[in-house]
């Protein structure tokens, strides 16, 4: 294992983290100069933050500056569960920070504990989007930015760092997606690594730009209209109200922006490098995309049934009287939020018929689709694992008869069938571990198993918002710290695709050739 | 399709199940004539019951008795799904006409419905032991021992059916375990099939009379001491008492009995086989038999440790004051109830502790060993996918090694770790849809969570009692008829591995050729 050059790349991750800290630092001080905000507190957490972390990120570069460049797949599957985890701890500082310098209303602020301000931050970089926070706008906004932040450029590591970078440090084009995978490689991406990793970026940057624009026409002031992109992009989920998205209701034009963006984030992010390629036809004969489309339509076409002849109460409190309209707009934002895992809420599912919140949680699972920067078990591997079920069915009464598994014009090898289904198996698992730890960690008749449950799926599969106790219009400050500790594992892991951090755990891992 | 010849079959089974109908119908009119009942209408239900199933059963043969014996796996399969349901249809006559005929005390007796007696006699052919009676000690022997003889007979079946009849059939011994199975064949079972057959039947049957001595010895009446042998064997539950077992309670050494045989029955019954043959080494290193003890011993200790310092409220209604020895006594006996599927209670478990009603759930899903008469997934499958999930594990970091999945001395080749992948996700996803089903078709507020999905798997894996409002001291009289029909079909699909009802579904199967 090269150590040195783990540490060193840690490093660079490290000062470029906190030179973004300092960006933000440098914002509020142009903020204050120019009087919009007389608050000096979160300028100086900002650049406390920063500075710190280039010192210490700068150190860990100079002392392996030097290092060999040798990497294999064991440094980068350390350096990926190491970057997240760092990573974290680093973005925690300005809440931290700011929390203790500053004069919050209230001296019980949550970010006065270190515990909430990692899982905020973990929250963020997995773009999970589950939060500790009440009263959300009464935080200074570059606190607000640097949330949003967080969703965005995790959003950016998944697809940018899984899809492009890490093969180029020697971990191959294959062996990537056992990373990110295994799902089956997004046909046609471009063998060149660097230069793949240039065009995701491009996209991501130019999808960010647009929806900037377009929230920003249908009348949500920029600073606003940023931080909902950056959650949008990511998949997050992270508003800058307690309403989350609901604060805008009335809006209709801003609840469709960010629905379309949604579904555009839950597409694998090669599919987009196809179409600039011009390869429109098997853009749209992908099978991966036709079924995340369909379930879409599918359960959202449920859920709004279920909710149509009742009343349906927002996240900002109101009540809406029962209208076909109001149903569909509502049942398709949710259903949307709930499969690309964002999370963004505008009616309080949770007080909704057992069908739709069963099917909500469903999709929880299922997730986004592969390559893109949504979470859960991603599309793909669904339809795989379907796909063995029925093969395996029909093996009972024919056993001789070998059918190849094929995904659009792609065969599925065994051990890809394998894999998949040890993957699929290993989230149940890792969701009925973490329900049973948050039962048993939890004060005795502070849990239901609901709350339990959700809470453990809606970190697991990187969505945020759950049922019951960390429903839609409630948080997860109230969570004793061992429960914390549990759920900030889950959101690594779920985003980290489990194998990535869960190897680090293998004996084997650890012993050298 | 060769039709004609499964309708033979079905003709013979029915034929011999009436003819066990009759024979209690005979030891009813015995205990008429010796003055020991005075109710005709047992003996009236039995003949009844019996003489039209002899009819029908003779009928069915007649016309089929010429039937090429052209016997493939197909004709296997819908053999034994039709023998099941077929099975649970004629053993529930007796129960509706004694009910519609005889004065029952209070005219809403369960029975009276045709659901709930198809609900009892598919509990008692799968060895489940879920029952829909309270007042059970009300009923005429009779009825009693037919309940008890339904769970031998199924025992029995899964037994010698599974690993002998059909093979012999044409259904070759390498494809029988795809129907009990996909589980590695029991080493060392004799190739020559009949004569597997008959050695597995004696096994049984010694057995059986062993446990009656010994029952008897302790100080059971000869009645109640079949009646629970056949229950224990078959790894069924159904007791003569409301209170289960625990209406023996003061008497340790029928605890001590019945936990023994529980134990004895979730054993592959190929291993006393090879005990027969003097194979003493390999049988006391099957890994099967180690994993299924090991987490016998684990899981009784930590359900006992839990249990140790508050009072145990027994199914008989008394309250037994803390003690480490009743803790041993009835976490022990509790945990292997549940782990060998059989669903004898001596204690309310639904009210211990958080842990300890996990790690029940837990252990129901794992069940008894492969080949033997208990349900779950088995212990064997569980090996296997927890290998698989480590091996997968390191193909993560090291995907060029490739490294043989063994168990004990034999090499588990890349089909059946598929196939027992796909098995065990496929219970996992019928638990999902069993809890569902349940939470949507009872009236919205009759059922909570832990009770349907306790309900699920409690049935899926021919448990019997589940928690909450399917608990010990509980019953499943309340559910509604369609509940009644999923969890039938639960029984079915747990008890004749999934495969073997679902293939049915598959246009394929259906499809010549």
């Amino acid at each position: 294992m090269n150590y040195r050059f783990v540490i060193k790349q840690l490093g660079l991750l490290c000062v470029a983290l906190s030179a973004i800290l300092l960006a933000i630092a440098g914002w509020s001080a142009v903020q204050l100069a120019f009087g919009e905000t007389t608050e000096q507190h979160p300028f100086r957490a900002f650049r406390l933050a920063g500075s710190v972390g280039v010192v210490i990120g700068g150190t860990m570069w100079w002392f392996t500056r030097t290092a060999s460049a040798q990497f294999g797949r064991k440094e980068a599957l350390l350096l990926v569960a190491l970057s997240w985890f760092g990573g974290a701890v680093l973005a925690a500082q300005p809440y931290l920070i700011y929390a203790h310098i500053g004069e919050i209303p209230g001296t019980e602020h949550p970010f006065r504990e270190p515990i909430n301000c990692v899982f905020e931050s973990m929250s963020g970089l997995t773009t999970t989007g589950a939060t500790v926070l009440t009263r959300i706008h009464e935080m200074p906004r570059s606190i607000l930015l640097w949330r949003a932040l967080t969703h965005w450029l995790g959003g950016l590591g998944i697809v940018v760092l899984f899809v492009a970078v890490l093969p180029s440090m020697g971990v191959g084009g294959k062996r990537l997606f056992r990373v990110e995978a295994p799902g089956p490689e997004p046909e046609g991406v471009h063998p060149h690594i660097r230069e793949t990793a240039r065009i995701l970026w491009l996209i991501y940057l130019g999808i960010t730009a647009l929806q900037i624009i377009a929230l920003r026409i249908a009348g949500m002031d920029i600073f606003n209209a940023v931080c909902h992109t950056f959650a949008t992009l990511a998949t997050g989920g992270f508003s800058t109200t307690d309403a989350s998205l609901g604060g805008y209701h009335p809006n209709v034009a801003i609840d469709a922006i960010v629905l379309f963006f949604m579904v555009l984030a839950g597409v694998n992010f090669g599919l987009y490098y196809q179409l600039i390629r011009r390869q429109f036809k098997s853009v749209f004969k992908d099978p991966e995309l036709r079924l995340y489309l369909g379930i879409i339509l599918f359960v959202s076409t449920i859920v709004t049934i279920t909710i149509a002849n009742q009343p349906i109460v927002l996240t900002n409190g109101e009540t809406v009287a029962p209208s076909l309209v109001e149903a569909t707009r509502q049942g398709l934002l949710t259903t949307v939020s709930m499969q690309t895992t964002t999370g963004f809420c505008t009616s309080d599912f949770n007080l909704w018929p057992f069908i739709a919140k069963a099917l909500l949680i469903m999709v929880m699972f299922v997730g986004g689709c592969a390559g893109s920067t949504g979470g859960g078990i991603k599309v793909i591997r669904i339809l795989i694992a379907f796909k063995v079920m029925v093969a395996e069915l029909e093996r009972v009464f024919r056993p001789n008869v070998v059918r190849p598994l094929k995904i659009g014009k792609s065969t599925i090898g065994p051990e890809l069938r394998l894999a998949t289904m040890a993957y699929v198996f290993g989230i149940l698992l890792l969701f009925g571990a973490g329900t049973g730890l948050l039962k048993v960690m939890e004060p005795a008749g502070t849990i239901d198993m609901t709350t339990a449950a959700s809470a453990s799926v809606a970190t697991l599969c990187n969505i945020g918002p759950g049922l019951a106790k960390v429903g839609a219009v409630e948080n997860y400050a109230w969570f004793t710290t061992p429960s914390k500790c549990v759920l900030i594992v889950l959101m690594a892991l779920g985003r980290l695709e489990v194998f990535a951090i869960l190897v680090l755990f293998s004996p084997r891992f650890w012993r050298s050739a």
